[in-house]
């Protein structure tokens, strides 16, 4: 059998053979083979808090470069955990498959999830697998929860920015959306530009060693920058100012975004965090950055204040010019890139 | 605006604007409406394991006699959970939107989990949108996981049943997947058949009260009740004897199977606990699933023993009829009725 058929979802053989054959094989822990209707873990005596998240993935293409659904659909909700201060343990995974899609297909996205998932030192504990008529889906959509458990003592939200408090970005902008566009539209430019989905759990404990009273962290992921720092800006009630020139911005997606008429601070990105921290932790909180796997061109990018320049304290972002001029930093409000994720 | 568009799943401001009209509107807890990536979530001091749970809900039609996709969603992890013997306490929301979708018709079905998770007990703590293009959904899907926490000292499994324990059926077979058939078909019987759908926590905790040794639950939902027993058998390796007679089965439903050549047993349900107990607490388990909302209906069905009548250990179900015969429950292979669930 090469193709899924609706069989698969219905809870008779053919569906214990795929959870076995497939899915066991690529990434079956201890609890997911117990084959439970719900995964029973134990919480460390420790633990006072747990963090608790959800992600449906649902991009298209399946494959494209520097990356595929299945490494996306892990590194989403990791990143996610890891931004609330929490070190990621256990996943859940469920598919929506659509009748027809590859079994071949499927072997190699769940190939990714295991790797990606050893990476980050999670374990996919529970699942499940659903099969929707030919036309009723696009191959295959992937959710992934996630539960992990927080450093005691550790209070992370958007709504801590406070004036004075520093900017950072782990690396260059643009790169996963800009990659994805590229590959569905049948782009090409000089190189290749790859996606940056990666798991960025290492990174933000590195950060929270080097800066302990880091404010927040947040992955800049659908609606780009501009739509994480309006939602610090809003949460805490402050004003954020962006140096342009401090943004690092690789080359290619600065000129794929030039032609293509999108704003690279509006892109989605898979494998960058945003942290403020206090200023007298951004040196370190930098370096601890620079020193992890995915955080070689992170760099600090602004600041907040209280009040802009005429005065008002309204909660807005700011981007100041190489030119010394500001411009507000607006959300996207309606739609620039579906499907990236 | 009175359908989905894609830029309500793009990260910008329409989403914003459907996240707190809508969705906080019908089922805004506090943690939700922090707004952060990941809920974060006191773990109280006297528990010491979780249980943790996933499902995405396809169903169609997406209203149906008895129920709709919200209220089953909420119900199927309620339930997932509440079998693991935890209590449920928190869940995630994800939905996967198709373009065009009627806006109304996604605030009746919010409307109907924000009920079913108060009558549960559990809160919406986190969630996620995604829009996908006009044909490449079926209006909606929706993600739901759940993390809830262990009774102390409970340790269930479908690998704990014991020759000499008893197996009981919290109510009739069959009514959900035949209300779902019946609705999608246009089938009229004399009487409306309705989705047995309901969330059973309360049911499990009255029956873990009266029978503290309880091996096991499950919801016998795809496969039916011949996927659950026989899931049992093998993860168990003991034989399960079911008496025809003792399984309540209404008596359209059982019409319904004749006319659609379809086995009650293998039929899903929505609203029905399995659950095999030591001999010595079966009457008290049966008279605590009897004064229970949903268990009125609940009988003792059968019984687990070392060897079938040839003597063979072989891990399988047979069904005793009424005329003293016996015949093997075989697990569906194939599919029989697909997105009931």
């Amino acid at each position: 059998m090469d193709q899924i058929l609706l069989a698969h979802g219905s809870g008779g053989t053919l569906m214990h053979d795929l959870i076995e054959q497939l899915f066991f094989d690529a990434y079956g822990s201890d609890v997911l083979r117990r084959g439970d209707d719900a995964a029973v873990l134990a919480i460390p005596k420790d633990a006072s808090s747990l963090a608790f998240t959800t992600d449906t993935f649902v991009v298209t293409p399946h494959f494209f470069p520097g990356g595929d659904i299945g490494k996306l659909a892990i590194c989403g909700t990791v990143n996610d955990l890891a931004t609330s201060g929490a070190k990621p343990l256990w996943l859940s995974v469920a598919f929506v498959l659509e009748e027809g899609f590859a079994i071949d297909k499927l072997r190699r996205i769940c190939a990714s999830m295991a790797k990606t998932a050893r990476e980050a030192g999670v374990t996919i504990v529970t699942g499940d697998t659903k099969v929707v008529n030919r036309g009723q889906g696009d191959g295959i959509y992937i959710n992934t929860s996630g539960v992990g458990l927080l450093l005691p003592g550790l209070e992370l939200s958007g709504a801590n920015c406070r004036p004075g408090d520093r900017i950072l970005l782990s690396g260059s902008l643009g790169d996963h959306g800009i990659a994805i566009v590229s590959s569905r539209e049948g782009l090409s430019f000089s190189t290749t530009i790859e996606s940056d989905v990666a798991p960025l759990c290492h990174l933000v404990s590195a950060v929270l060693v080097a800066a302990p009273n880091t404010r927040c962290f947040r992955d800049p992921t659908r609606g780009g920058l501009a739509s994480t720092l309006n939602e610090f800006a809003r949460q805490s009630g402050v004003v954020l100012i962006v140096d342009e020139e401090a943004v690092p911005v690789k080359d290619q997606v600065r000129g794929a975004c030039d032609m293509l008429g999108y704003d690279v601070f509006q892109v989605p990105n898979e494998g960058k965090i945003v942290c403020v921290v206090p200023a007298e932790e951004a040196e370190a909180a930098l370096t601890a950055m620079q020193g992890s796997r995915y955080g070689k061109d992170a760099a600090l990018i602004g600041e907040v204040v209280a009040t802009d320049h005429a005065g008002s304290g309204s909660p807005r972002v700011y981007i100041r010019t190489p030119y010394g001029s500001k411009r507000i930093l607006d959300e996207l409000v309606g739609e620039q890139l579906p499907r990236v994720c």
